[in-house]
């Protein structure tokens, strides 16, 4: 037994739990029958040279769980197999999560939202609520007609989008929709991401085996002389908060990428309106789908920062000729999203919770930046905030002669985690201003933020 | 109004809706301005050729959802649009559902489930108590590891499929999946599928651009000799109970295909295990991936049919050396199980209810399927039943000179909706003999399933 342990010991794995799977194993591969006697836990913790308290934990853990019997002083006896074959798992088995403990004291991470501010309880209602309707039958593939008419609706009234509920598909996150278009969309299309943009995307379009050009940005989203000089004939673009710079791409560049997309049939704008209903100053600014009068605008929406990440809902709204196209290739696809979470997501939708919903932590989030800005513009008083008032995250501009990495380093190093914009390059350029780091402050707490600035203050000396 | 109405008139969709949006688009897109008066009822339904009570039903749904209001005696007129534009989700609107309603008495689907047997209360109570815990940020991106966990060892212990926690990976849906692991392989691979086999597969293939060759079925599975001579790398296959003709692979073609697996590194055996729960007649047979010594073999499991098809949920196993090629290239893609579901199922698995749903689902469709058999036998006596005493449909080989085609028209005709075997093959082969219908019984009642075949028996006279 030792030899094979030993081989097959795991490195990132608890010891115990690893005692516990050989011989669990041993047991279901047949090398004992039921009534064998196991080696004594002395002799085990000899020859496998860890401490007998651990195999002790294992032994018990067998117990519990069904394999191993024990006799009072004469050891443990396998279980009766048979037994444990049919009836296994209605042992009470301890199921260990695997652990995830931050090594940080503060993250400032840009992709959590406030979880102590989401409406558990309604949720849990409405959750309720939707089992008490039928939910078994998988429904329409391309998501309940309840929930894209809800959708459909938030987005005329909110974003300005031109959709109805036909023209929307749900799906989960983002990437499952992008994969979708990938296959909708002719096979030799080139795409164009912002430099800097979502890391995701560019990994995306890499293991979908599609070819991409990253075009750079400026303060008013990609820049549009790079792109025409490109061979790209869609390109993925956040124009209501650019990621990761958080800039708002205005009217007039918006106009000018229409004119682009509309140059061509194999053209498309891809709008990824990822953080859009989190605006902290003058109005809300209307979708680019919106503008669009001849059907270009892919529109991208998700719900994993307006409600909560572990949803897994988004959505696109596709133009009626692309629409038709998608239900001729691609309607065997199911929709995957659950229909028990279709129908309480359309509920929250439906009664008015969501808007009720993001007026509340507009309100939340914009006193969480206005906390972090102050604190900034304080303890680093030469550098530059940038970005709109809006969304989860900004970027600062240090000027502290320190590079970018070092600043990260030093940050880690006092319990802080803070990104570094060069993350979200896919490649270098001119345009890129020395050393700028991104900060999210959603997820965090107004006292999180004051001591994370603080503790950055003195690692930024 | 008229013409651009007219020509914009939805075939699928309800008259009285069409007015609805047509209405909305025109107030929301600033037509009118709050206080407008609207045209009348009667001169509406004039312009639209349409009944006044088509418009009435429409003026109706406007006032509850908010964009118009009644003053009495002086028609209706347009609400305030700055109220709607950031109040209009709360208001109460009805949305009304997509009807569904079969044309067919009788659907012998193969898809279905027996909703009736299904535990609701438990799953209710489950649910209720994942929504108890932490379930708003994103889990682990291959799935909660108390799932997999769960998973791996139901496989096990039920399967003899070899796992740890750690090989599985939980998606939505097996095309989902597929998607992965089209991804994962190497972009060159040239994938084999049943032939006849799960009409989705070949789509699927097609959407993502990669080669695919059908390899011709026999009463064993695929036909070895047409998978060695063709120059696939990946073949897909269900040995538990293949799809549709109801075979099981024996243990020699099994290992047959193992030793043509061996013989490179770009081959796999993907293993669909889609229905394997359901057998009624001797062991259950273990998988075929319980046989590889040599990591050939990926699984793929799901549990549209052993619980519900609106839960989304599949999971692959894979081979240890894929695993560590998934870690490197693909796991940017989150889980895109909402983890509130994740919560719930692997509850239902580590509380032991899965096991006992199983047995008692295995009673119940082994009922239904001996009942069908008994009644075709008696209506058909010349025709044979294939397919072993396992999953939720069989095929019967008719012998009453009628053609494939014209006994399903037939069994239309009469109210039952039947599927012919011809719908499942991707190519004709010399393999497929004779008109061959494929009969579902998990969804219907043993009363439907006497009353559908006795329609059929007066169909096919």
């Amino acid at each position: 037994m030792k030899n094979n342990f030993e081989a097959a010991r795991q490195p990132g794995k608890n010891l115990y739990e690893q005692v516990c799977e050989k011989i669990r194993d041993e047991i279901i591969s047949g090398q004992y029958e039921a009534g064998d006697r196991i080696p004594s836990k002395r002799s085990l913790a000899e020859s496998l040279q860890c401490s007998l308290n651990t195999v002790q934990t294992a032994y018990a853990q067998l117990v519990d769980e069904g394999y191993l019997r024990v006799r009072e002083k004469s050891g443990f006896f396998v279980a009766d197999l048979e037994g444990i074959l049919t009836g296994g798992l209605q042992s009470t088995a301890v199921v260990l999560p695997e652990e995830k403990v931050s090594p940080y004291l503060y993250d400032f991470s840009y992709q959590g939202i406030d979880e102590t501010s989401f409406p558990l309880t309604l949720w849990r209602r409405l959750s309720r609520e939707a089992m008490s309707g039928v939910f078994l039958s998988s429904s329409d593939a391309n998501g309940s007609y309840e929930l894209r008419s809800s959708i459909a609706k938030y987005l005329r009234l909110s974003r300005g989008v031109q959709c109805s509920p036909s023209q929307v598909l749900i799906s989960s996150g983002s990437e499952y929709l992008l994969q979708l278009l990938i296959q909708l969309l002719d096979s030799d299309t080139i795409y164009a991401i912002e430099n800097p943009g979502y890391e995701k995307l560019s990994q995306l379009f890499r293991s979908n085996r599609v070819t991409y050009r990253p075009i750079d940005v400026d303060g008013q989203g990609v820049i549009l002389k790079q792109l025409i000089s490109s061979d790209a004939d869609v390109v993925c673009i956040t124009p209501s908060h650019q990621f990761p710079t958080g800039s708002i791409m205005p009217v007039g560049r918006r106009l000018q990428l229409l004119s682009w997309a509309q140059q061509s049939d194999r053209r498309y704008i891809i709008e990824d309106d990822y953080d859009s209903e989190f605006r902290y100053a003058g109005k809300p600014i209307p979708s680019l789908q919106g503008l669009d009068q001849s059907g270009r605008v892919i529109y991208l929406g998700s719900f994993s920062k307006s409600l909560f990440p572990s949803l897994r809902v988004s959505y696109l709204v596709l133009p009626e000729h692309l629409c038709h196209r998608y239900d001729e290739l691609l309607s065997f696809y199911m929709c995957p999203v659950p229909l028990q979470i279709q129908k309480t997501l359309a509920r929250f939708l439906s009664g008015g919770h969501f808007d009720r919903h993001l007026n509340r932590m507009r309100k939340i989030y914009k006193g969480k930046r206005e906390v972090l800005v102050t604190f900034l513009r304080e303890s680093f008083p030469e550098s530059t905030i940038e970005g709109a008032p809006a969304g989860g995250h900004l970027v600062i501009r240090m000027k502290s002669g320190k590079s970018e990495d070092e600043l990260v380093q030093a940050a880690e190093k006092a319990g802080v985690k803070v990104y570094g914009l060069s993350l979200f390059y896919s490649r270098q350029t001119k345009v890129q201003e020395g050393p700028s780091i991104l900060l999210g402050y959603a997820s965090l707490s107004i006292g999180q933020i004051e001591e994370g600035v603080a503790l950055l203050r003195r690692a930024w000396k």
